[in-house]
């Protein structure tokens, strides 16, 4: 008898409708030692998490997230509500035991991540963190051909991350637009970058940032006066790596028809590699090993059977979509129960926080901030 | 209490997967008024069919075929199975009352496809057949563009599919390398490309074509001896269209890094539109009525909110894969039920047959062949 | 002392503006053991042959094309003609001695192309015909890389041509709608895919083919009353080469917001080549040796200085354009001056044409043509 | 008689060759009220430089620049020399009385760049820089739709230009490695970027940047010992417009496999377009304001008759390549001759400079520096 892992989702929004789909198709996808089990959902709102529970195939419907935690047919919690939640949540999890899975980024500011981090460590349990992009496989693979040596040394990265879904200022006010509530910009969509940057580059030392906020003032919803933006709406910012690698990173909610467009490029002693989310079936690759005569990049059709992250899937050439990071990720963790180390933890999720914090108060502050600064500062 | 649709699936190869994924995340995407519940699979190897139940999530696994057509808990048959055993499933399937969904092609021949087509007319029961790349927001896009007349009147078709799954000399012989049991790369392929033409453009009254079997030998497998190959690895052909429209169509299984590689293009009065499947979630659209100063092709990004076939899917820009397709059929069939017509039906199914065996005919004969000539000569 | 050649050009049109740009530049760009002088230009409309000397930098405008075949200071004659004029000219050309380069299509019709070809044969002169395109760095690699073996054994070839020349119907009758006087699009067009085809591949056998005219009347010009069109706007073709290898071909005038853009595609037992023409600085190459791993195909960036044709010219990523193939045409002309032979010479143009007939006579008769009925029967 | 205008370059090295091609070839492609005659060319080494003016069709070789400057014969001065030398031949040319064009970037430091600018405004002669990617019908048409409001308010930049000229690390020294002999590559290749910026958004304010030489020695040639680099390889910035738009800023020389791969990209109010170099017949163009069923960039061919800088050139579709940024660059000038003044001139080369310097300060001194800094201090 295949044993059962109890999966309780805080939190129903797009990342819980993404989650429980992942939970739903792994054990379609990949044989797993363990079969999930969609227990309970928890929101604010007590008949759109009803329904909610019931489009996503989850047992049972709750309005208070500590049932969630305290349900013993739980065995992880996957917090899924906005940033400002998380600390307090995984806390709470972690102190009933459960594994906890977190979305990125963990927390809406360094101080509130690191405890976060902090509690999953000292409770000993399982915990990860939702950079879900990492388990493409195409950005698989390309951590793979790094690791290889295919690109050489790397020097130079480049990612930016392209949305328009703060464009029109039309949009009323809600928490995305307040820097107490939410996350930043460059935590919001950057976190996935950072995330990338450290996974593919290493330790990023110190940051040059800038940041804009185009529309300072909103509508409010229902007859409510215009209330005031102090969240930003694109910022860009150089990173020193520890390595000596430069860095580039770029995060806007403001470019028109540009609806989710990230990029990330490495280029090392040796070759090149590109990704395009909007074409995220591919990787292109160059080697400057190889004769002049084939001088260029190679799109590499980042589902063979050989790549990571392609194992259960379609034939070659058939293309998976934004779905497929997560049913990989859930079978990623399934596939390691009952071990206790997943990756990323919740200490990565941390330590881009500190990235994401250190580009905030370099812009804020108009210098070059050591990421350092941030986290000893949290320390003290 | 929501009403539950018993499917069983007949086959466990890579259709019984993708179909059975389909079921599983149709309601978790789409709201519907019944539920779907995997019932029974069957399949020749009881191991495998096991296995293969319990990875897809399905209640039995059954080693013959008739268990699945006879179980009073399935309502709906999806045939899975190689072409050339469809007809007698699809009708022992409408014979028994259920509704059929059918794989395509929907036989190894015209006779075949039509006894099929006429069983499920006969029986008055509701039938499908897999078109399943209609579902792709792209293409159901395309579709809607040409009816709302934003090219005018079509006047030329192209349609490419180019794979490289039979490139290797060294495959050893299987069914899919004898024309009598499997469908020629004319039908597995191309069905699809005959159906989107038809879909898209309207009746194909004549062809003329040209086929080859470049690897005229195959190894056997366990030491067999060598067996010849009397299917088509490429072929080409031009069609004529009721309404005055060229077509240029080609199949080929012999193409090198060509995983699966299909591209439709539609050329009218006033516009343009393309898809290549390699970009799966981007369609191309050219205005003649636009000024010149903006002259060129716009790459739709198919994911927007206005458009078929993305409801209940991610933001714009994340993406879908091949997936979606099985999950927004097996939606449609679902949301339609229990009506009566769904569509495309097996009659479609048995049409875009008979344009594909007017290919084939056109290539052996080495003439124009009116499509008229199957679908008559079959009636007498 | 470096020798002078004298260019004599007949048609000041956009052919003339091309290839006196080519041979203003070759010298720039590459050393020549000679130098080319551009004696004089002929045409009807004495004041714009007048205009279009001055704006060419040509020394003497004339209005008889006989007084440029009869200039002792021409040395070449260069034919810009339109198609049914070109077989005079070049008989006149060659028994007058003189070097002819002859603008595609070499004729209106085979006879005629043929005519042309015995003349320079007859006559002795060095004669080439002005396939421009093979002149391209990509696509002269292309060649280069069948020859190196790259793909292997060519199997299927695929070219496809598509404009929007004719798409308003309310362009005025002119001579290129008369089959009588201009050339098909099959072959005003098509001229250059033949002459890919078999350079790549090699001999064609047998066509099927057909044809349309949407537009079967137009206005006249200064009130004149609408004509009849009697040319193609649109045509495709299966092509039997008779290596065995399938060809698929097509052109179009009509294809709305498809300025140019005509692509190539060769995938033979080992790889596969691909060339668009939109973006012509860029040849795409697999390779089914290569590890799977790295499946898909590449971007050659066909600049580098180890590719042919791009002797002389930018630094790698900077990019030629249409009129590169004007003066590497040329300049492999002069730099073979004063040999005797040059490729593509004009019983190419004629062995081309011929093709082209085929195919206009395969989509009249509805039926499958070989070649050697066109040449055949033009030689009895 | 059309009036002849004198052409003496200064330096005959690719730029030398490039703008000969760009004299040579643009009263071809447009009508002029004057003829550039290329009187003469000056290099250091005798042979070479005689040997290019045979090659670029320049009458007459000098190995001292200074010939050039007096030679009566010449109206134009276009210096093509290493960049720390530009500023003692503009002076020495503007006194002469001469009209001066001046490759980019205008010198290797800003007060140099000043000395230059204000030289031609002392002796009031026409005067231009040679940023010739403006002069794309691509880059120009991205100048008119800003214009036009078709992306509305500018708010983003991104600037990225991508080179491996300096991957190698066995490449033995030369003056391109000095800081002081050569330009950095901010400048060198980001001064076009640079332009680009201000050209299209407006004056740069403030700039925080990095800068990384990996190999920092270097072989020297003919058995010289290795020498010391001190040059950047590698740079990147964050720009602050005056209009408070963000931008960021890119360039390297060590980015393996992108061979000069130049892209730019605005985003607005209302709009964004992007420019890739690799494909520069193309400009993309996303519009808000457009239903969202057509959401996404098209993709312009820009080579409409309508569109600016394609006066002259080859039918749409056909394409240009590099050179014609140089012949429209000559046409321009030579179109304005003898007006005064011409776009962009030296001052512009000038303000561009000083930016360049200001992000090689701010990544030396790790702050933000103003630009402002740079031109007063320069003025003090």
């Amino acid at each position: 008898m295949i044993h059962e892992v109890g999966i309780g989702i805080v939190g129903y929004g797009m990342m819980g409708k993404a989650h429980s789909y992942g939970y739903t198709v792994a054990p379609h996808i990949r044989r797993l030692p363990v079969r999930p089990r969609l227990r309970v959902i928890s929101g604010r709102h007590r008949d759109a998490v009803a329904e909610a529970a019931a489009l996503y195939g989850i047992e049972r419907a709750v309005d208070d997230w500590r049932e969630v935690v305290e349900d013993p047919a739980v065995d992880i919690v996957h917090v899924c509500t906005p940033p400002g939640t998380h600390a307090e949540i995984v806390e709470a999890a972690a102190q009933a035991g459960k594994a906890v899975v977190c979305e990125k980024p963990l927390a809406a500011n360094y101080a509130s991540a690191a405890r976060a981090a902090g509690a999953v460590a000292a409770a000993g349990v399982p915990n990860a963190i939702g950079f879900n992009y990492r388990r493409l496989p195409a950005l698989s693979l390309m951590k793979r051909m790094v690791e290889e040596g295919r690109i050489g040394e790397p020097r130079l990265w480049r990612g930016t991350w392209l949305s328009d879904e703060f464009l029109d200022p039309e949009i009323p006010w809600d928490w995305r637009f307040a820097r107490a509530e939410g996350a930043s910009t460059i935590a919001d969509l950057g976190a996935h970058l950072i995330d990338l940057a450290t996974w593919l580059i290493g330790e990023v030392e110190t940051v040059s940032a800038q940041s804009q906020t185009f529309t300072r003032s909103r509508p409010g919803t229902g007859g409510m006066p215009p209330r005031e933006v102090d969240n930003d709406e694109a910022s860009s910012a150089l990173l020193r790596f520890a390595s000596g690698a430069l860095g580039v990173f770029e995060t806007a909610k403001v470019a028109p028809r540009r609806p989710c467009d990230f990029a990330v490029e490495v280029n090392g002693t040796r070759g090149t590699l590109r990704f395009d989310y909007a074409r995220l079936n591919e990787l292109w690759y160059g080697d400057a090993q190889e004769p002049g005569e084939l001088y260029g990049l190679r799109r590499i059709r980042a589902e063979h059977a050989s790549h990571p992250q392609t194992e259960g899937w379609w034939p070659i050439g058939q293309g998976v979509g934004y779905g497929a990071s997560f049913v990989n990720q859930a079978a990623d963790l399934l596939a390691a129960w009952p071990e206790r180390h997943w990756t990323p933890d919740l200490a990565t999720g941390a330590a881009v926080q500190a990235v994401c914090e250190a580009i905030e108060r370099a812009a804020v502050e108009g210098r070059w901030i050591a990421v350092a600064e941030v986290t000893q500062h949290a320390a003290v």
